[in-house]
């Protein structure tokens, strides 16, 4: 199975492409779809859209994964974010892929077995999983990368 | 000028198309978009999308309008309607549609002249600018055509 995770962000939101086959995790891509923090969001979250379009229709993944929306320390970002996550529910919606949502503590516990794991232990558990020469970079490649193998996972255990 | 005003709700989305010209607002359409309740919110989301774009396909307005986010009483409650307020963000910049953003007390003070104002005097005030033979209903939609009018009113300011 093929999986697209995204880690979504008012600037720039991570993704990361991740086969699965035969238990083993491959990675397929990983970045950033960015766009100027200098034009308003209602711009930038159409500069994402499409972006994320374009990812999409070039590796073709049959599910796609992000963290459920959680209330941060700021109500204002909290809501910023969430348009982004708007976004990216329609944008994978209308591509006809299905979109799963975990808990940060799922996704955590999914890649290093523990739910309170740190972020740079995420990082390094993303790297080995992967097979992958150096950290995967940025944090929120990452981090898209990690809720995409929590994905894999979790639909393997479920098929079981 | 031909405004598209959105009221963005979980389960449906009011909508509003008010033109204006030489100072008289004029009611072109109103009403409800509407899903299931019964299906998960990204499909919503996906089916709201679709039809908000055949709205401004059919209306053809020029600039879009809706209420800017608060947080209300519920963080959670607030986080999903910021979601559904990302559909209607990309949606309308997708449709080449300008979005502009009211608080709320700017468009009361628009329709009824009063910050404070009650909903339900807004509802009468826009039955009344917009000479329709009854109360604008249901009140999402009439909400839609409140900020559709309070962009028209703050447009024409802005021109003077």
């Amino acid at each position: 199975m093929r999986v697209l995770g995204i880690d979504p962000g008012t600037v720039s939101c991570g993704y990361g492409i991740v086969d699965y086959e035969k238990s083993r995790f491959r990675s397929v891509a990983f970045g950033l779809l960015e766009c100027s923090p200098h034009v308003p969001l209602p711009q930038r979250l159409v500069t994402l859209f499409g972006s994320l379009e374009n990812v999409i229709q070039e590796y073709r993944p049959q599910d796609a994964a992000i963290e459920e929306a959680f209330a941060g320390k700021s109500i204002q970002s909290s809501m910023r974010i969430s348009e982004v996550r708007g976004m990216v529910i329609v944008c994978a919606g209308k591509a006809g892929l299905s979109l799963a949502q975990y808990p940060p503590a799922t996704i955590k516990k999914a890649v290093v077995g523990v739910g309170s794991a740190h972020k740079s232990q995420v990082q390094h558990m993303v790297q080995i999983l992967l097979g992958l020469p150096d950290l995967p970079r940025p944090e929120d490649a990452s981090d898209a990368l990690a809720v995409a193998i929590c994905h894999c996972h979790r639909s393997h255990l479920g098929a079981l």
